[in-house]
């Protein structure tokens, strides 16, 4: 039996995940802000301290894995907040708890997005790359949401990857997953968002695979990442998304 | 019982696909030089109609997967015949099974590279994804044995993607999976190379994971992207390479 951590597990991909991981036999920690083991609110430093603190008091001995599903979505008006969760929220819980991932060889599972690669703002990117929250938060709050959303899922992934040969060199793996459009609370709320709602539409019709994504889509190649299967996987961006990236990126690889 | 053709499956990350899938019980229809159900050259128009006439009378009623893992290394001399191999072997098998595989909504997987992004020749690259072999054949002759392997691994990667509508609009996945450097009769045969092996060995110490990958790696994966668990993953690069990717092109997603 393992033992995860997972942030975000109350709703969603998160959930799924977290009945997976349940189903397989093994044990998880919920960090939500609410309908969880520890809730925490991870857009402030405070919540996130006391994230770290509770897992590493449920699980002394170390980690299996840790997935970070929490996130907010762009129709969410207050982009600072965005910014503090998705962005802010993951790396320093990653950086928090991965010497007690490494104990036990583990591995880390960021939840990005195929809209990272949408990201229009280079200032915003920087911001967030040079770990400076206040100027994070405060680009965020003068572009739009998509940015802020896209934004923040593509600097996980590139912090993850400008960080590898740390993470490697402690004897863990991280890689993100990039889901496509997904049917979620979060996304469902994005669909009836009047600002956001037709231009997602739009999207949604265009997936290759003509469908969106499931949770159980995600919970699926996440069960393969924390797998004794997946060990020499590393530093990559594993797009589950029906097709869409391929789409609008063909030449990108 | 599914069945599967597999294209290289004599040594190497092939041989160990074909042995995860007979392992779980299903039918395989392996074409190679020797050492095969259907013994082809794939290198020659000949030798691909030769290899899908063999898998269509040996699959009437569709095929659930098609893995094409026949593919030369850089350290070959003659540059056209990686060429024909590695792209063409590729994607005129690929047109030619791919309505055997819609009939079962099945999938295919790709063997690209995680060398693929080194390519340093555009001329190449436009004359593979033209699809006119015999001017990609004479562009290779006159260039690197690195940039004719890589080029090849990323123009199937390009090629997958760009027709990504059309795979999906069949009813069926398609997905390229990108190994690191893994031991196999291939890359011992570079690496024992005097032109190429001194570059691989300081190529390989530079993996953070610290360690080469093996073709289980692969077969691994592979296993995942044939099950029911990855039906949304499509038109996507895996890399499967202990970190590599992400070192080299950190800011890439």
């Amino acid at each position: 039996m393992g033992i995860y951590a997972l942030t975000g597990g109350a709703t969603g991909i998160g959930a799924a995940i977290k009945q997976r991981i349940l189903d397989n036999g093994h044990q998880v920690i919920v960090v939500d802000l609410k309908d969880a083991d520890i809730a925490a609110d991870l857009s402030t430093q405070a919540g996130r301290d006391a994230a770290i603190a509770g897992i590493r008091k449920a699980a002394p001995d170390g980690l299996n894995g840790l997935i970070t599903c929490a996130g907010l979505a762009s129709h969410v008006p207050d982009h600072p907040l965005i910014t503090s969760v998705n962005y802010f929220g993951t790396t320093v819980i990653v950086d928090g708890l991965k010497d007690l991932i490494a104990l036990k060889n583990g591995t880390i599972i960021l939840v990005s997005s195929n809209s990272a690669p949408m990201c229009q703002s280079p200032e915003y990117m920087d911001a967030l790359l040079s770990g400076d929250e206040s100027a994070a938060r405060t680009v965020s709050a003068g572009i739009g949401g998509h940015d802020v959303y896209s934004g923040s899922k593509q600097a996980v992934a590139r912090w993850m990857r400008r960080n590898i040969r740390d993470f490697a060199a402690m004897g863990l793996t991280i890689n993100a997953i990039a889901p496509g459009y997904t049917e979620t609370p979060m996304t469902k709320a994005v669909a009836k968002d009047p600002q956001y709602g037709p231009a997602i539409k739009k999207f949604v019709a265009s997936i290759p695979l003509q469908r969106p994504g499931q949770p159980e889509d995600m919970a699926d190649m996440t069960e393969f990442l924390l797998s004794d299967k997946a060990r020499f996987i590393c530093g990559s961006m594993l797009f589950i998304d029906g097709g869409h990236d391929a789409m609008l990126r063909p030449d990108n690889i």
